[in-house]
């Protein structure tokens, strides 16, 4: 494409899939901007604006084709394949992520999960055996993955994203509630329930 | 302020916050938007208009004092007080949920856990008693809480989201892959990690 994507317009991406996938299982095969907009909280000249970055992807009247879009966007965000996962720290929050139900037909699969706890170690999660984080090396490699959640306690977060990146990670969703370090070619999304109830308590007050 | 604020500006405080909030623990003292911006990858323009809505809040060549921020910005958030939240569904979510460490001195507490399995209810997680979800008007009312999680499968979580409603909770952090049907005036936010992983992949592409 050549132009370079402002990240905050990639990250709307996901957000604008999840209500087109909403309204084609309502039925709807047609969606204005303003309908998107307007259950998203967004402006429809903004959703128009991050689209056209992506060519003509709507029509004056009708709107967007919602099926077409829906595919646009899976390309664009590369999730019309699917990628394998690996999870480090099998407690609540891993158990919650390899039995989650909400990555099928979304880009994403869990395939290996890990602990450094030798009694969780070759026990078994939803079909998955927990693998011995000694083994993340040639898991990783075998299994072509690239990013990985680290749903570890605090203290072990740092040592074990190390290790992902070592061993080829360019992609991490953080569960543990610490600031990651990480080179500039590696990614970091942060999961924080913190950040979603503090955007929530503003409008309580 | 009469002003009414934009939802995304508010939506982006919490990480404001964060950021100031490690730079205080790194010993710094004054912060530019410029190095706010290359953390956050957002631009200092728009972190200095964002900040605009709220007052006159740093110096032109100085910046902003990292903690008279970070106490505006609490403020702000009506996070200068602590928060109970209810947690329903003691599944590995909720079970995640009620031993957080990530909430403290970030404006919320867990009071009150709940489930609908009697075989749970009475156990105690992190030293709160899982109580039965039939209790939820009495306890809602008597701890005063008006924030719930929603940390049960799919099937269940518009139910218990509809009672939660009833009995005045106006904010809810859903954890099921499912979108839920609230009234206006009651406020949404949705944990998926698949979103957060579709933001990744578009750059692993």
């Amino acid at each position: 494409m050549g132009e370079e994507i402002p990240k905050i317009i990639i990250g709307r991406l996901p957000l604008y899939l999840r209500v087109l996938r909403r309204l084609k299982n309502e039925g709807e095969v047609y969606a204005s901007s303003q309908e998107l907009g307007e259950m998203l909280d967004i402006s429809g000249a903004q959703i128009r604006k991050d689209l056209s970055h992506f060519g003509e992807l709507g029509k004056r009247g009708t709107g967007y084709e919602i099926e077409f879009l829906i595919e646009k966007i899976r390309q664009i965000l590369n999730i019309n394949q699917v990628w394998n996962i690996a999870v480090v720290g099998i407690g609540d929050v891993g158990h919650a992520l390899a039995r989650y139900n909400g990555f099928v037909n979304r880009g994403f699969k869990v395939t290996a999960i890990f602990d450094s706890n030798e009694k969780k170690v070759g026990t078994e999660v939803q079909g998955l055996v927990i693998r011995d984080i000694k083994d993340l090396k040639e898991v990783i490699h075998k299994e072509d993955i690239k990013i990985a959640a680290v749903a570890t306690p605090a203290s072990a977060a740092q040592s074990v994203t190390d290790s992902l990146v070592e061993n080829g990670i360019k992609a991490i969703l953080n569960y543990a509630p610490i600031y990651l370090k990480v080179p500039d070619d590696v990614l970091v999304e942060y999961i924080d329930p913190a950040i979603h109830l503090q955007k929530l308590s503003y409008y309580l007050g």
